[in-house]
């Protein structure tokens, strides 16, 4: 546990030798990332199981991440806020199913200010039980709805088995939780936030995702329907990358959330609650990424192009001259550069470094760059080299990163695709499933014993259920019986 | 525990009997307190001692500071991260005044995933044991050096008397942790986010704050140094707004956080932490608020002005476009504009609200203001009214924001001069403490013994030293021996 700096002496380690240090994929694909989250100094591990520290790259990545939604969290007319991060043990007892599925991974405070604590405190593994004991006060009346919160925190989930941002005992989330008049309401706000993160997902990080519904058995515990955006990782599995959920009037029943209606009714609220997480940062690395690293998305990277000047004895002055310029000229336009000036490293290192660490344009800048005013644009996703003149990059760098963005969706879009298998063969589908993986899509009766057999045989989970329904003549892949959903299967993190 | 909301039925709690429900403060200055935060839904309680909810209202009042502050901490060359919630008891116990100031009041996780703890886990009050745990992998050379972090979290600290923000057992707030090559460096580093700190509170809060050290018996656990920027009340009482630690080498060597110098020597780090959390929500109602609720800083207001419509039978279409186009302006020119055009409120009702809740300017449209193309601006802070033209209050309005930040810092300041006394008469020094309160400014002769009766006799502590040094005949305002420090003292929260 615990890593060496990325910061080597001057000289060593350069070139190819420098990336060397990751291992590649097709070889170790856990490895490998276990490899690139260290080394690119995105985390570190504590010194508690489960839990790690998000150093300064990564949570750059994570600051860009919680702007983009943020925006349109709010845009969609929520209201952020925070609440406790204890819960009283009795609070999240009162909903059943929740609190079945919460209380075998929760941490307790049994002890405050040098006192055992007369009743122990759950430290927030999600928020639904006190929000819900917060809003029984807040909301009388009709006037009152629709409610509509948000709240960025940290959580936490007492995990037996956790990898770096993908399944972390303390993670970073946003949770909403919004109350309304009626049924049609909770389900609009409930779709309507799904849609919210497949665009966020898409637009920004360049992740394609499947929107679809959680069966019965995978629902939120507490929710009456739950419904997912799915993304596909490099290494064929599928990762749950948001989730929505309708809670109906399960929570508002048991804190008691009533509101006087228009009708001078006392009615039950109808609530959503819908969470995205730093596990976000976990599919970028795996839908992205190399082996040669980090591959970031341009909306998302922290460093969007890193000037490396070529210093020679002579021309080092001048070369460093032109390069502060044009940081300077690129920042105004609005483009988040770095210019690597360390003195000590090999311009080939800081090309393996920068390259690892995923940044989307490297500009090389040397002495005879100086002499036809250029500098040399290489692509981290292509590895492609133009020249550009100086006086044409303000205008032209937006325009190109824009053009990375789409072109790292669209082989994203393409992996997927090409991962994408559908039929009702069983048999094809244990095949699949145990060699390439990827997505299945396949008709489905709609009764767990199928959805079970599937997964103790081949590890798949039904991953969501399609909003498209299936054909008239489709059969369950596993029973053969007359079919009731579309369902994509996968094995998963 | 637990409050209505304030939407009450239309036509009801009209007029002066809403403003009422407010204790004024000379009668009452605690209640005054709680009803502000309740009544304006800054904050809820929750059902766990000490623990709150920050309602919307408040959370975003939380974040333009966040805004603003995280700008200027970056600007000084920090970047955030995040580090993990809990910490092993035993790292939090490395470093002795650490531990002895922090242990007695800690939550503690004994329990995870239903299993006993082996060790139990200190949920954070302050991260400086298990960020240097971090740090001492992380930094292995000069060439890391300066380190310049800072994290935006909540931490707890069991507090057996709480008050809503100002003193609660989990607050919201952000830590700067830092290292440095040198002494100077440190030394530096903690002045300058002091002086960091004190622009932000000047500059954007509008609160006047008083800078110097904090004593030896004051400093924070296990400094050198602490530095303190200390802000006056309406109550008289002083409140400890932010402070920044130069921690010296003591956790360097307990976490042995050692660098190979230039020198090739191997060398302790020196340390500074730094920070300010959401009791400063607390300070800006209580420097600005007065009998009428909340005044709010327009810098920080998440509302700088509110458009009251006033809706007549006959008119009520037309100001209500006119009053949406002018929102629409308003907005568009950067101004944080909210339209109240909810029905069954009268105007009187809603004026007293938006006056209630700080609102710097509201803006007052009828149908006669529909005729002359103008609205009525009425101030927060004085209650004065003029006119102002549809067509120029784009332009106008932010000079008048800015006008009404420049006053309510102006009124503090003011407020704070004149309750600033100065001396070395220790029986005016105790009248003050127990009527008027403020500020004494006296000499000391930097002995614990007189600090302590100081304190005992008249519940005043030493807020802090001052960076000017006392006349070389003054006397200490206790023993009456030579000065060796000039000093504020105050009653604090």
């Amino acid at each position: 546990m615990g890593q060496q700096g990325q910061r080597t002496p001057a000289g060593k380690g350069a070139g190819k030798e420098f990336v060397k240090e990751i291992t590649p994929q097709a070889e170790d694909y856990s490895q490998w990332y276990i490899d690139v989250v260290l080394k690119t100094e995105l985390m570190d591990y504590a010194p508690v199981k489960g839990c790690m520290a998000i150093r300064p790259y990564g949570f750059a990545i994570w600051e860009k991440m919680q702007e983009l939604l943020d925006r349109r969290i709010k845009e969609t007319g929520h209201q952020n806020a925070y609440f406790p991060l204890f819960i009283p043990q009795e609070l999240l007892e009162k909903e059943a199913a929740h609190v079945e599925g919460f209380a075998p991974e929760v941490a307790l405070v049994t002890k405050g200010g040098g006192e055992t604590l007369a009743e122990p405190l759950v430290v927030r593994p999600t928020s639904e039980a006190i929000i819900c004991d917060f809003y029984s006060r807040w909301i009388q009346s009709w006037r009152d709805l629709p409610l509509l919160i948000n709240q960025w925190c940290n959580v936490v989930r007492w995990e037996k088995v956790t990898r770096p941002f993908l399944r972390t005992s303390e993670f970073l989330w946003q949770e909403g939780h919004t109350c309304h008049r009626t049924e049609e309401e909770a389900e609009e706000e409930t779709l309507k936030m799904l849609g919210v993160y497949q665009d966020f997902l898409e637009t920004e990080m360049a992740i394609p995702v499947i929107p679809g519904r959680k069966s019965e058995r995978e629902k939120f515990a507490g929710a009456l329907r739950t419904y997912t955006v799915e993304a596909l990782m490099r290494d064929g599995r599928a990762l749950q990358a948001g989730t929505s959920h309708n809670l109906g009037q399960h929570f508002a029943r048991v804190f008691e959330i009533t509101f006087l209606d228009r009708d001078d009714e006392l009615k039950h609220v109808w609530q959503t609650s819908w969470g995205v997480s730093t596990r976000l940062i976990g599919a970028l690395i795996t839908v992205h990424g190399d082996d040669r690293g980090l591959v970031l998305p341009p909306r998302i990277a922290p460093i969007q192009a890193v000037i490396v000047p070529i210093l020679t004895k002579k021309a080092g002055e001048e070369v460093l001259a032109a390069a502060r310029r044009l940081a300077g000229e690129l920042r105004s336009a609005g483009i988040r550069i770095h210019l690597d000036d360390r003195e000590g490293y090999s311009p080939g290192w800081k090309f393996n470094e920068w390259e690892m660490k995923g940044v989307p344009l490297r500009l090389e800048l040397g002495p005879r760059d100086l002499q036809s005013e250029q500098v040399i644009a290489v692509r981290r996703d292509s590895g492609s080299k133009e020249p550009l003149p100086w006086a044409e990059l303000p205008g032209k760098l937006p325009a190109l990163l824009e053009e990375l963005q789409g072109d790292l969706y669209r082989r994203a879009q393409r992996y997927q695709q090409e991962h994408t298998r559908s039929g009702a063969d069983y048999d094809e589908f244990l095949r699949v499933m145990e060699r390439e993986r990827g997505f299945f899509v396949a008709p489905w009766c709609g009764r767990e014993e199928c959805e079970l057999k599937a997964k103790e045989e081949s590890k798949a989970t039904i991953r969501c259920i399609a909003f498209e329904r299936p054909e008239e003549d489709e059969r369950c892949l596993v029973c053969g019986e007359k079919a009731a959903e579309k369902v994509y299967l996968a094995r998963a993190y």
